[in-house]
């Protein structure tokens, strides 16, 4: 199913109102009342507010909708599982060190890392208020479940996480394909495909049953996404500010590609990658950070000599990874043809979602947020970031 | 109110009781089914174990009984509460990088940050599935007001501790008592207080009007409670293992004691101080950790010598506080006798407690449950840890 030029406008039109729709919905629940508290609501919107596909709130919307639902009913809990997400981003982001988020600095870069956890904590919390204010839309019983498929995403999400967070600390490389997709399912696709689709079947008003068939579809869409995203981190060339590229391979993060490599390698090969990847990543990642800033005339060079002073990283007491150890991992993952597994793999997943979705088709009014959800099985392969 | 031997005995009893149903509800929560998440549920329970007063829970529980209701309706509601506490306590030490939790190493310095902060999301998430459960104890209409109020009770936590943050970021330090009063009353009396309180009543079947005389009581008795704990921080005798003396001057965190002192003291001592508690805490605070796991037995000398040359602190970027500092800050409170200012505010706001018990009390069946509130008043104040 290649991309056809209508499907894409569909898709980032339909995208971009939801976002909108939902941002407006987030602004309205951060409370007005609170000079006090001023400086934490604006770091709540901090996140939400960058530019961002809109994924989620559109997959709960079109849901609710092409199962004949209203725009109300889903609004609010799509704006709960935004801010959920923006919340798991901020925490995500301080546990994978990572510098940039959605092309700015990520919140604990800006602010620390305490105000960082607080903040995420404090958008958890706000995220339950919509539900409960949904209460007068959908009643009490599809808000009921709502809560509680919404208790269950976060429980799977923090195992997922965990698991990862586990085989990195511990340095387990025995895992199979469906290790990964067991992880992925937990840790993406509850949360961003899973969730999302059944909470606007809820909202929609369909029972448990009817939203099993739809939950299939979603988690065969997330894992192909996820499979995707892995594949992109990869290949994709480096913008000036974007994604770092390779970012996986300086976490050691288990992906489809890095686990096909390491079933494929030399003993050798596999012995020394083994090495590289347990090497913690540099502390001294505050560079790319500042000259992204240099760059974007947003420090003055001058500046950013003060700072790297202030910051001096201390020679590191561990051995850090170097570039020309993710290159050679690179180098390893392009010559057992990994990439190309991972691709392979992502279209059998591709495949499973479409059948999915042709078994939940005749529930769907035929409108353009039921092709809004066609639309998505192609994006998810062919987007290019 | 003097502390009666009874009363004493009494509420040691009672808080143990509470606390081992209340552990065991949360052992019975924690998926046994989830091989794959073993370890992240071990570390759940981390905190929980550990040896603590369980005094919300034991609120909680007292409140509803002494209103009528039976402990089955409360059981649930305090194991979530106690369960909300323990994220919020792992992510407060990360924020506060202290290295101790009721006498053992905080879960961040035992197994890293990353996985501390996901430790906290996943308590978090958990702690919404015992008020779930409840709705077949007491229905869906006092679930459902419980649920609001641990939403604004998260809420308010998280302005709470923002505005703290926010005050040692900017250094701020022109801030009157109602000032900390009210941080306080958002950090500590709405999640540790007024919630078990509310809870408690609302589980018992209480109306909205009425649990709102109950709140003022658990506020008061909060407010006393934090300023009694800043006291015995400032006060007590360093421990062999136990909380670090003065830790809150390393914090520079803002106390009723630290604030009059700075009202009280010479433009030249204050000065000195404000320069003094802005300066960050030693980096290198993994000496009393590597010093009491020693002195337990833990870990052996020369075990201790490998950690301290792994770990090997660089040379600080910024200029640090000192203990010489930090005892300079301790002389200035004595001088100005702000301890004892502390201590007489504290004797304040216990006698507006004990107010608002008065005015509670037609409402309370006599019974151990109402004597363990009573016997509360007096323990808030003269516990010594």
């Amino acid at each position: 199913m290649p991309d056809t030029p209508s499907a894409s406008t569909l898709l980032t039109g339909y995208l971009d109102e939801c976002r909108a729709l939902v941002v407006e919905e987030i602004r309205r629940l951060v409370p007005a009342d609170r000079p006090k508290a001023a400086f934490l609501y604006e770091l709540m919107l901090e996140y939400p507010l960058r530019e961002a596909k809109g994924l989620r709130p559109a997959l709960c919307i079109a849901t609710c909708r092409a199962l004949g639902g209203t725009l109300e009913a889903a609004l609010r809990p799509a704006a709960a599982l935004e801010l959920y997400h923006n919340a798991f981003l901020i925490h995500d982001d301080i546990e994978d060190e990572s510098l940039l988020r959605r092309g700015r600095p990520t919140l604990h870069h800006l602010h620390g890392v305490p105000v960082a956890i607080n903040v995420g904590d404090a958008m958890l919390a706000l995220s339950l208020q919509p539900l409960l204010d949904n209460i007068g839309v959908i009643g009490l019983g599809p808000s009921l479940r709502i809560l509680q498929t919404v208790t269950r995403m976060a429980r799977e999400s923090a195992e997922g996480q965990a698991l990862e967070l586990e085989w990195i600390r511990r340095g387990t490389w025995a895992l199979e394909d469906e290790d990964y997709v067991h992880m992925v399912e937990q840790k993406t696709c509850w949360y961003s495909f899973i969730t999302p689709v059944k909470v606007g079947a809820i909202a929609a008003g369909q029972e448990a049953r009817r939203t099993e068939v739809l939950a299939e579809f979603a988690r065969c869409l997330g894992i192909t996404f996820q499979i995707q995203d892995d594949v992109l981190n990869l290949s994709g060339e480096p913008g000036a500010y974007g994604k770092e590229l390779g970012g996986d391979l300086w976490e050691g993060k288990r992906t489809l590609m890095l686990l096909h490599m390491m079933r494929h390698a030399s003993p050798e090969e596999r012995a020394e990658a083994e090495r590289i990847l347990c090497l913690p990543r540099p502390s001294a990642t505050l560079e790319p950070l500042l000259e992204g800033l240099v760059a974007r005339g947003e420090l003055t060079p001058s500046g950013r000599e003060e700072l790297r002073r202030a910051w001096a990283p201390p020679s590191p007491p561990l051995k850090e990874k170097t570039p020309e150890q993710v290159r050679f991992l690179l180098e390893l993952i392009h010559r057992h043809g990994s990439l190309e597994y991972g691709r392979q793999v992502a279209r059998e997943w591709l495949r499973r979602a479409e059948r999915a979705f042709a078994e939940c088709e005749a529930g769907f009014l035929p409108s353009v947020h039921r092709d809004l959800l066609q639309a998505l099985l192609s994006y998810v392969l062919h987007r290019v970031k």
